[in-house]
């Protein structure tokens, strides 16, 4: 089995949210997995200086009409930018890393639905209880369990160790997708994906 | 004839460059004509804040990575990031408005040739005779005026004119494509631009 596609992302990011709607295709198509990797971007924003996308004068306004249109181009319907935007995804990555812990083969439904409570749901996800109830829509998932996980010290610490480990090797962004190691940022590069995984790199 | 796309551009800009080299192909397919507009991103950065791509923390690293990846993804074997990068383009862009004014159908070749100086031949298109030598290789471009017109008031006006009302317009990066008034920022949406203009919107 080849390496999966370590697919990087945070839960309050929109493209991460579009491209969490096409990873699994793309990555099937050529006999991959897909490794789900939850980070925060407000961690890696202290090392490069940027701020969130819509807080951004001029990018900002073109941003929110670029999303909509983005998920309109890629055939995705159920997506909405949510009223409470952006927010801190500790308590959703936790159960992320909780769920490839201990469910692994439940990872890629946990982390979907997780992403569907905020984008489609329009529930703030920043909320324990809300990202415990959304995991727990997942069949096999404890919501208790999961609930636990959010204040557990044990995924708190592989929380800042995966972060700090994305931005050590040079993750910056979401979604941001490493394919045998070489980095590629946005789903506006899955083009180049597609092509980097039919040809062993171009 | 309907209206042309309207492409907004730093000569500093490697994507910028890498668009230059499609946007013609792109518009001609679909009946349209180009409308070079160059701008100053140094200029939008005042206003949003941003720096030049190189110069980010990780994402200039990437960002190396990506713009040969990425002329290499869209067949494009004539770039090299410049030894001297980013520069400021006020030279190019003056040259390339006196043109607009003066010689409209040759607006394309010049702008065309001014980047290819850059980041084909790897000159300092900041210096003003570098820019007048590269644009008078364009048959009917003589080369003592393309010089004056950098020093030319009139050329200066326009050139603020033109950076000032793009920023108005929204404008802050390169390449930005409008397209019967929806913006486009990045060699990346040229394929949104494709089905914008094959199905006049989605």
């Amino acid at each position: 089995m080849s390496e999966p596609l370590h697919f990087y992302f945070d839960f309050s990011s929109p493209y991460g949210y579009l491209a969490s709607q096409k990873i699994e295709a793309l990555a099937a198509k050529h006999g991959r997995g897909v490794d789900w990797r939850p980070i925060l971007l407000g961690a890696v924003f202290k090392v490069d200086g940027m701020a969130p996308l819509t807080e951004i004068p001029l990018k900002g306004d073109y941003a929110r009409r670029d999303m909509d249109r983005s998920a309109r181009f890629h055939g995705i319907n159920a997506f909405r930018l949510p009223s409470k935007f952006p927010i801190p995804t500790q308590a959703a990555a936790r159960i992320l890393l909780w769920t490839k812990d201990k469910h692994p083969t439940l990872a890629a439904p946990v982390a979907k639905a997780l992403y569907r409570a905020y984008f489609f749901d329009n529930r703030d996800l920043s909320d324990p209880e809300v990202a415990a109830d959304a995991a727990a829509t997942v069949a096999g998932i404890d919501r208790a369990l999961a609930r636990a996980a959010i204040d557990d010290p044990v995924y708190k610490e592989a929380l800042k160790r995966e972060v700090d480990g994305a931005i050590q090797r040079g993750v910056f962004g979401s979604p941001f997708v490493v394919v045998d190691g070489e980095p590629f940022w946005g789903l506006d590069r899955f083009d180049q994906i597609e092509r980097w995984l039919s040809s062993g790199g171009f």
